[in-house]
């Protein structure tokens, strides 16, 4: 009894992954990307983002949000995020390394995103020109946020269009790409090139997959240094094909969008449920996949002692706690602990 | 009809180690190494070396070889190699950026081996503590050698002792370890610690893994910053398991051997046709899975039109090639190709 | 009529310095440092501080700066400071380029001052330890502050002593490091080492030097590196006597006293002239020789119409200036400023 | 008796810089290179080398140099360079560390001066385009050279437009430029830009100034990044007029030529003493002010033990040593040096 809701980085792979994993491994193929599965992704990434684009597969999310800050940026640049970003925070200063010692300039919001007025007031801090400073050079969005929230295809719009006459480039780190797409119901496009995004770091293995990251470059002139970064990061795999096949099976037959459905629907009955208890508080529209809620301490320590796992969340003694939900999360799971919470209430 | 010897990395999976993904696969575990499969890999290393070990897995051997040399090796530093190693001419300056700056040193040496004159030449070219200089801190040593070879564990021992003499770190780059320890018929602690090898590059890839590949040290006070550099190198895998999985399907039940011995009893075979041929004339002792072969351009280019496929090998235009055996070499593509050369003499 | 209130940099080389220049140009001395100039200066820093030192000339505060960081910090280190420092906002990425990568984590305080409860907070805010973030490493506060406010020995030495007890080191920026001994009348050591600061960046060219800033350590553990990261950032100088002569002559018969409190009392001439007129308000207490002064619009314009020269300070449209006295500045000009100032009033 | 050969470093200040400086302490100047001094150097750089070029100052040469480079190569790119360049074996990975990683390519050469046939040699074991290695990016010159000697004119415009077909930039180390272009009595332009020289390290320390040190570059757009990379070095000075000045001391009233001639001169005439007494050999052509000469032990025991300071020079054993003449060198000592050889002879 119990189960985890601990992060989408603990589910499995799903079975369509695994498989074309599998169907991958029949006799040779070219190392190094040269052979037919990673050479047809460009064409399987415009398909699905409805516009030419480049594809460069790495390991790791942090590694794709890393190289596509490098590119966005040179070393005395400055990057706009969240405070919260996955980018600012989570990445051991990979974005300082990759970009040869970028600054990272961590900005509040509510909900987790970035607003314009918090980005205009930041920039104009910046002495722009001025040798003495950092430059600033790109903003970085969440896709999802890190507080589970969704920017609207005109958030991003706005944002990128300021971006843009300021002469900064636009990231978009998408680790729940598709949570947020099909968490508003929009399509791959209007959240990225349509809404003025440069560069993605696109992320499927939070979804359902094994490893299977990317950089999608939608300028190619933007893409021409991107190899030789990725391979001095060691991010060139060799069995290159056993990644990208992970990404077919992910963007053919809609694997991507019923994974992130599932896992949007656990999250949304979670928050309802959880949301009615007494005491209890959701922190954040529901959007995506993630919950995070105010709950006190004897009922998370209840729901614990019941065997469900998931993060107490900062600040510390906020009583936050974050539960995430996967294309793995039974539904029974969710009522077991809904069911829980209601009893110890 | 054909086959490719371009290179152990165009091989597929071996079952064993597909199935242990798959078997992985089972409910949530933790994320980032905080799984059981993850934790188990240090028992397991030091079952497979004799020796207390700490395994950092990481994405490629790349990855491998540039955070071993970061962690050897000051940003001011130099590290002697062989001229065709790996980390000097293929990893579009990995070292570089993952030391924050080292020098390698590239020397020649019969065979694809460093010499101990070569070094104490080398050495002796730089002035130490001398800080207008690059500073000696690693020798880095390729097993098997780029020229197929294999160093003797006495041969190791040399250089090490003697490195150890002048202060400098030992790295070894296991990129093809099973087949050199095969080939030799040694144990993995003879050419490893044994002999005096500070930090050891281990990858499985080659040898039939996905993407296996791991920094052993055998010092726990060199390991300690090495979490952190991984970590910002974005080579800490979220779904760790998957990665893990495949070293323990690799080394239990001895399919790293079973691997080895079968790709270098395929090259011993290839070299030992094509040997007999006129004309023909192998280049470097074939004492792992790689031959390397001098033939004329005619036979080349008769056993490309026959369908077997292999690489060309510098200096251009010395009529050298490179055939690689795998273990998914088939012992009938071997005689296919032989059969095929014969024919043409 | 008019003057020059726009930086201590803007103002001259003091006679004796000048003169100790043209002195140590009689004959050949060896060069990179190893003349009788620079092999005294550990010597006279050691009689400066009380205390065993080592000094490693650079050309500029920002080299000084980075190079110390640099040595506190490693790659994935994290340095908390104001967030007015000069470190964090003046320079252009050097902190980041010299450490690898470290994060400058960037408080808010009154008057230019770190507070012990900002730096808890920050510090509680990092997962110690823990390999996805950025590591807390070192401290660096600004004496003088950028705000013209002087950190008291006890002031320091509390927040030293919390920074050792969590591992931190501390790093003073003494771009105006004379004008605050002098300021609070206190000693060299009162307000370094005996504080707790563990290294230093100690200039003298604010302060009527040509160019004349030092690397100082205390720990003579912590130096070992430091001559080779900064002969790898340039900063080496082959004709090492003539920076080191500077040094010789500032800090011998007390010219960096004389120097600093004359300045001071400039300074605190022109923070007692302006206060006093309605509408102006002094914004920060003036303990060095740095005067920060919210005046309307018409005033700076009326004196700046009257040849006297000073920046706007940020943020923009707050009124507030920034007016810095050095060891040349006239006490004639300031009493001229003042008396246009009474007449515009 | 005696005099120091060490060094042209070693030598002091001409008397016009001294003054020079000193005459540029009149007053204010606006800080960071806003002064007037510093604001003229284009002009005065464009008047020395016939056409419009833009001129950073820096502190050293191997500031200069490694600055130089990160303009013109990325990080994953390789310089091509002489094996004894100062780039490569006297900047303790100063062009590592300023370009993010670059490889530098040290190639053999007689007479320290690369050869055409050399470079394309090794240019020919790069894989241009090949993301698995290091980009050719730059080759890099030392006029004079490393070996005393002097590149003509033709001979760096055939280096120069090989390199621009393959798409190489071309950078010149002229530490010793102005002892190279009167020891071949050529304009600075011809060895420079007429010859296709893109940017060049210009020094005038060794010939007589305190530190002054430029980079000049005659491509306005190869420029443009150069201010920034130059402040996070920590290279951009407060009081930049000081070390401008110097430069236009140099530059005015031909002291450049006059002091490189005198230096020359004493090099020549040590050389043709030299050469002429049994058991020593000139080792290269005296075309600049240094010289390489081969002599017995006993011979430079005898002229050390008589006051005469001179470096062996590599490969130890070799009985090579170099002496170098300055703009302060004597007639008298070097006449006094040859008498105590003849005598010894």
């Amino acid at each position: 009894m119990g189960a985890s809701f601990l992060s989408d980085n603990a589910a499995g792979i799903s079975p369509p992954i695994l498989e074309a994993i599998a169907k991958a491994n029949a006799g040779d193929a070219p190392a190094y990307g040269d052979d037919a599965w990673t050479r047809a992704l460009d064409a399987r990434f415009a398909d699905f983002f409805g516009r030419a684009a480049q594809c460069f597969l790495v390991g790791t999310g942090t590694a794709a949000n890393a190289l596509a800050l490098a590119t966005l940026c040179p070393p005395w640049g400055a990057v706009f995020c969240h405070e919260e970003a996955h980018v600012a925070v989570d990445e051991c200063g990979a974005p300082e390394l990759f970009t040869g010692g970028a600054k990272l300039v961590a900005l509040p919001g509510g909900d987790g995103k970035l607003t314009l007025d918090g980005l205009r007031h930041s920039l104009a801090g910046f002495r722009v020109g001025d040798q003495h400073q950092a430059q600033p050079a790109a903003v970085s969005l969440s896709q999802s946020t890190e507080a589970g929230t969704v920017y609207r295809p005109d958030e991003i719009a706005a944002i990128a269009a300021w971006a843009h006459e300021q002469g900064l480039l636009v990231h978009l780190d998408g680790a729940r790409f598709a949570n947020a797409a099909v968490g508003i119901g929009c399509s791959p496009a209007d959240i990225s090139w349509r809404a003025g995004v440069d560069i993605l770091s696109f992320s499927a293995t939070k979804n359902g997959a094994f490893a299977a990251e990317a950089v999608i470059v939608f300028d190619p002139e933007l893409a021409k240094d991107l190899r030789f970064r990725r391979k001095r990061a060691g991010h060139l795999f060799s069995k290159s094909r056993f990644f990208a096949a992970q990404f077919h099976a992910y963007l053919e037959d809609d694997l991507w969008r019923r994974n992130a459905a599932h896992a949007n629907r656990m999250a949304a009955t979670l928050a309802r449920g959880l949301g009615r208890l007494p005491g209890v508080a959701i922190a954040h529209p529901v959007e995506a996949n993630e919950v995070f809620v105010h709950m006190p301490d004897t009922l998370a320590a209840f729901l614990r002692q019941s065997g469900f796992l998931f993060h107490d969340w900062p600040p510390a003694g906020s009583g936050k706690r974050r539960l995430v939900a996967s294309p793995t999360t039974a539904e029974a799971d969710v009522n077991a602990l809904l069911a829980a919470a209601a009893r110890h209430a």
